[in-house]
């Protein structure tokens, strides 16, 4: 199978394009290394080295003994995608080249415009080329379970039946998203199931929970092959930052009561599945809906796990509460259906603490690169569009520092 | 009250200016002239001759004893739309900038692109200067029923309340939109939804049916007062286009079977109901939806109704379906609330074929101008992707030119 990855360079990108050919598939990716200036815009950068895409390319080329097809182009442009389309040919595409931060999008207006346009536009310009260059090919999707906010039904994969007034019919579920970034994501699903119905379009729409984990086991040791990591306030995902925080000594920091519940799923998961996904496309004119993500935990449940298997390394770890800088509900009803992988024979990795385990172990190994940049793992981005640093909540007079 | 106009250069907010300033409030408008250029580029011009703004302005001034502040400006920039609102202090925004096109938007990836962006980028930055200068002023909202597409059960205004798996909600109203541009409405729903839930935007989303008429009464004898009345394939609404078309000799074309339903309303209406709207603002955070039309009509029925009126006027004209360029059900159930409205004190125009007799007489007297531009009648964008002339039904096998 020929696969192009949007958004080659970063945390899933560069996982999967590993994952994918280390099973033979032949893969090409673009990135014009956005991410890269995010982080470094949000003062911080990855806990793991990354290293120049040239030095990548090199290691994975020797890893899997073939090219990694890089094309470093603006996927916002047409232009490019068309002559990418032309010259790789391929089969299915993933499209995981969107602005992923909830933060990044809601710190200002121009934030906003840009991440909903980046993602908006360049999800536009890979339909249309599909539709006019490659129309068999599969359109695999990055969205997020986010798009659903936390309603107070179960939520289906996707679509639901229902009854209303006397009539019946199977609609698309409601999306209430919390941020400019989660609401891009539910523009991308709209756009995509309209492409799929007047096209013919084959989607898959990936609803994805929260991801965590330093590695898949294909990396190995060479470090040029390791992916970023994360753990600033924009670009770093709770568990990842738990883990960071744990590697210095700082405290792993929920936000609010910390009874949040969300999906989450191992880097390994992520990758099975969009495999899984990748192997079985959907029919012509299909636009499906995968609730992507292992288990449901609640916040707490997490920071208590980082804090136990970092203990059992030998870290003495605390938990302190902030003030919620975002504005969502802290104690919510949260069901959510994800059968659909399960069918299609993914085997969840059931061992979160092992998965902790090996990033605090990986991360130990980059202990001053977090402690460098310790100051992000507090943040300041709010959702009513002030900027100002957060407080522990148990010393809600203290200014940070003297909490820390 | 001092309402803000974006797109106050365009077919509602030229009439809406009038209305408003006819009713004693401070209006100023901002406009960039894209419909000028978007008609030209269709290769089609208004109806109505279309003065220059200087012209506009003169007659508005005279008409109503007071300025109009115009805002020669693109809102998709930031840096004007913040000096507007610090300069103009509005009460009340009504955003008319964005593309109302569905056609123009499905034109190809550029297009798509355009009025995606376009309308996202103006509405986030009015929302944004909301925010940060004119917190308690009211956002207005142009949206469209063409959001919620045609399901199969009844569509409440914007919410509903369901039950599901045993559990209830009040959940946003599904919307399966038709084209680029419905979607870009469904997009900017979403994201005011978010804004009055974050920010405590009071807001106000108009589910508006498709408009028709040519004047409100306001405008009186003065050409420089008409406002605009397009009749090519992207920018011309349906009973709009029957007029011109009868106004000439040319059939009448439902597209397809010609039994979609949809709500309509004259441009009377639709003032009256924005007017009520900015009277009764909604309270703050609060995000309320009008579905605003007169009553829902299918196409086949209004087009008899134009025939009838023409025909009381010595038009002999014909009704002639056209292959649908369209991908959207021909046939479909259809039952539509719209209270919210008449609650305020909305007083519908039932007369209809008394509004299209105006409309035929006023059109008339512009006889050689839609003639000039016969040719933008028979459409050529088509939803598959394609652009080529649709066909007569009755004559499939003969090329449009000789049908007419």
């Amino acid at each position: 199978m020929r696969v192009f990855i949007a958004g080659v360079d970063g945390y899933l990108g560069w996982s999967l394009a590993q994952y994918l050919a280390a099973r033979g598939h032949e893969v090409a990716g673009a990135d014009t290394f956005f991410r890269r200036q995010w982080v470094e815009e949000m003062g911080s950068w990855s806990a793991t080295p990354i290293a120049p895409m040239a030095e990548r390319l090199g290691a994975f080329k020797e890893r899997y003994g073939t090219e990694l097809h890089f094309y470093p182009d603006d996927l916002r442009e047409y232009a490019p995608v068309e002559r990418i389309f032309r010259e790789f040919q391929p089969d299915a595409i993933v499209q995981l080249g969107e602005c992923p931060s909830a933060p990044y999008s809601m710190l200002d207006v121009h934030h906003a415009v840009f991440v909903q346009t980046n993602n908006i536009t360049s999800t536009f310009n890979l339909m249309f080329a599909i539709r006019d260059i490659r129309p068999e090919a599969h359109l695999l999707k990055l969205g997020t379970m986010g798009e659903y906010g936390t309603p107070n039904v179960p939520i289906p994969e996707g679509f639901f039946e229902i009854e209303y007034r006397g009539r019946k019919d199977r609609l698309p579920f409601p999306r209430q998203a919390g941020s400019w970034y989660h609401q891009s994501k539910v523009h991308g699903s709209n756009n995509i199931a309209m492409a799929s119905r007047l096209w013919g379009l084959r989607a898959t729409d990936i609803m994805q929970g929260v991801v965590f984990g330093t590695r898949i086991d294909e990396m190995g040791d060479d470090e040029r092959l390791l992916t970023r990591l994360d753990f600033d306030q924009a670009f770093g995902t709770a568990i990842n930052r738990f883990c960071c925080q744990a590697v210095i000594g700082h405290p792993l920091t929920p936000f609010g009561k910390g009874h949040q519940k969300r999906g989450f799923l191992p880097l390994r998961d992520s990758m099975q599945c969009l495999t899984l996904a990748l192997q079985n496309p959907p029919k012509a004119g299909e636009y499906r809906v995968f609730n992507q993500f292992e288990e449901v935990y609640d916040i707490t449940e997490l920071a208590l796990k980082v804090q136990k298997v970092a203990g059992g390394l030998g870290l003495d770890v605390t938990i302190r509460n902030l003030e919620n800088p975002r504005k969502e509900l802290e104690e919510h009803f949260y069901a959510v259906d994800h059968q659909h992988l399960l069918d299609l024979g993914y085997q969840p990795t059931h061992d979160v603490e092992a998965e902790m385990r090996i990033m605090i172990q990986d991360l130990s190994k980059h202990r001053e690169r977090i402690e460098a940049k310790r100051e992000v793992l507090i943040p300041d981005v709010r959702w009513d569009g002030t900027r100002e640093k957060v407080r522990f909540l148990d010393a809600e007079r203290e200014p940070v520092e003297a909490g820390v």
